[in-house]
């Protein structure tokens, strides 16, 4: 595939003061090993890896902290599995003496069903880690009042959810995700939900600034060829979002062009 | 984006008894000029490029056949613009006799406005073409019966379309290109319907082995970087599909996945 | 519900030279017993009711034609189970020796696993039937150009199926049904493919004429209900049809109305 | 159409104690005058209207409120246009004073071009006016944590959005609130988006218990032939839910029903 070296590279983009050229940020849960694990975060081409700091013996010697590559990845530690905004605090608290980051991302979850955010205890919990020099990326409903309060209390990033986590359904309300990248002055990047590589690419194509996955890669049959799907499908949903698509029309003699209208 | 150089192949396919790569097929037609042509073909890595018989002059010495590199791109001749199976037949033993090609796509237009196929004129030119030595890919309706009869009559391809030719509404029915994929001894091919690249990846995943474009590549705002971003568009949702997507669920503790099931 | 006293009829349509009020045809299959089936048809409302010649002993003297009311019910005999041209005109010619109708419902199936229509095949035979005076009501694919030539050789209506026989799947590509309304000069009866009220409601809504169903119906928990609930689902959509609906806006302060646009 | 006589009744229903049979609430604003006004009330078959507190003059004489019929439809205020949890206390303080009701449509604006609902501020608001007595109806986002989280604090019924108000784009998310549905306790009515009939029957077949509209109504070309169409499209809906509707298969002879999976 000669062709690639001549692939335009897409737009790079700055998040919490980075510029990073991957627009994918990958978690590190659920692969069968150590190897797989590095492998498909090789082959993701991310630059953010997310790891789940209550999953993960900090204390131990030999966890998944000790074996990130810390010069190629920025670890994004996260609250998954906190269900309060004070258990949340209380978990990044002990991260960041352990020095482990002081770039997070919050979850508080509200449900251990569905997992869907509790944004209530979310913007609590985004208030006073901000308040303690923490910069925040937070999980929330594609909401574009929370989203617009995050923002307003200082968040680096919004990361709206497509669907719930682990369910693989792909971009459930696209709309509201319009709205909120509409509204955004920070990046807006879709956390969770993703299953399959058009779902990575029409989050860009919307408008994205990046997408957050870990299940889609991990539990498909082959995650290392998931992890290169979901590296291109991201690039070419950016390079189509910057291409700026054809009008969408009823047929090639329809008069009247319909791209960007409601669905 | 060094991370490219790991990228595994997607599998090779034939189609005609040629082995191919790439997997997007692309039209030459509605561009600026002879350079935005070629430039395009080049960014989207197509082995075959098709070009409309009744817009080319093809007694002009200087023609697009005369300029596009032969060596690089199989030439794909079409009958676009013919409403009857003669006509058809006709436009395509002329070419044959200027020693155009013998594998040829086949269009019997049902409708001037809206382009459709006429798939009853597609089945009499199809036979006709076939008893004449040449080596037939036809365009024709999402209909598995159709389909199945063309390729009884021994078509080297079916190319049901996703959606109106130049609409860019992208796959309006994947229930029905299921069922013509599960069904088909031969390639099938989406021709005409694709807006966007995620609409090629939701193609490729499908289990389509290949796509074939024009207006979304030639209409959009930036033609070249639309080529890219479809041909990483199809290497991303090919991959996608033989990587084995995870299922999908109504949440991640959801006991039944739903994957390969009705949507 | 004293309320329903004020229902506004919807207008009346005709048929093959009936006036009709109901707009919802039903299928006499798949029923418990002869008491499930005459309380369906009742509860339903409707005036046309269609039977499988095929699967009636036409000589047997107690069958589905015998109790079904002809003062109440016209009766459309089909020719579900027939995959040919042949086998469908012979199947008639039988059904009209013994008197039961000239309104038929022709139906020449493709392949016996998705029961679609062979167009190619139901073309053939509709034109045999029409010269042979028959008033032929044809099954065919949501496919414009089909419909199109079925009106054209004497249709009195063009059926086209909003997805597979006995899916349930619904509308599964509306644009296709609204070019063909579009386009007709006969009534358009969506036929197949419907599961619940909604669906049948959606189909009005986009113009149709009327809705022929039987399974949704019939294999519901409880048929009587949903035939009721059917009912009124044609009326409510007929009714916001006739209605204008309101635009479709991204919010209400967003300037540029939507309706009628592609989705 | 006498066939509407023998319409099995749908279930009744219970909301803040009252015993209803009409499963539409519908809004007062939009109205040419007050004679289009009556009209579609009576049309829609409600048994309970709302009004927008904040666009009545309270202490006109000749207002909506003095010619809405109290002994035929119960009056809901709502708190439209507040923006704030102190600013929806004080309008409903200042009704309850006027005598006009309390029971409550609770609505807290968290932007006025999307008029999207603040959901924290709703969860403020609703907590003060539970406590000082009133029964509340809360707008809100369709998520599963919100409606729970109003339901523990007292909420007499949860009112998720389908889309933004007067958007009429219908259920956008259809997952979210059938998770909504399987948690619940209390009513869920649908409150805002609906566009047409069919989106109001849809809501019902998902689970919903009633559907609030206005615009949806108000702003069709005939109003009361809509609110007709929406009458029925409710009963059609609900009806379609109690009869179990069929399972949806990829066609007739497909071994695994896929109802009441992800879609």
């Amino acid at each position: 595939m000669t062709e690639q070296r001549d692939t335009p590279p897409t737009s790079t983009w700055k998040l919490a003061g980075r510029d990073l050229s991957s627009r994918l940020i990958v978690g590190t849960g659920k692969y069968e090993d150590a190897e797989e694990t590095k492998a498909a975060l090789a082959a993701s081409g991310a630059e953010i890896v997310t790891v789940a700091l209550r999953r993960v013996d900090l204390k131990a010697k030999d966890n998944l902290l000790s074996w990130i590559d810390r010069d190629r990845y920025t670890l994004l530690p996260n609250t998954a599995g906190c269900y309060t905004a004070d258990e949340a605090v209380r978990t990044l608290r002990l991260a960041r003496e352990l020095g482990i980051a002081d770039i997070v991302k919050l979850e508080v979850i509200g449900d251990p069903t569905t997992l869907l955010p509790d944004n209530e205890q979310t913007l609590v919990a985004a208030k006073m880690l901000i308040d303690e020099g923490f910069t925040v990326l937070p999980y929330c409903s594609a909401d574009p009042i929370v989203c617009r309060k995050l923002e307003e209390i200082g968040c680096a990033a919004v990361m709206p959810l497509a669907a719930p986590i682990g369910s693989g359904l792909g971009i459930r309300d696209p709309h509201n995700l319009e709205l909120i990248i509409e509204a955004a002055n920070v990046p807006v990047i879709v956390d969770a939900g993703v299953g399959t590589a058009s779902d990575a690419a029409v989050a860009m194509e919307l408008g994205c600034d990046g997408v957050l996955m870990n299940t889609a890669i991990a539990a498909a049959k082959d995650p290392i060829k998931m992890a290169n799907a979901m590296r291109l499908g991201i690039q070419a949903g950016r390079l189509a979002f910057e291409a700026g698509r054809m009008p969408k029309r009823r047929h090639a003699h329809a008069s009247s062009p319909t791209i960007g209208l409601i669905e």
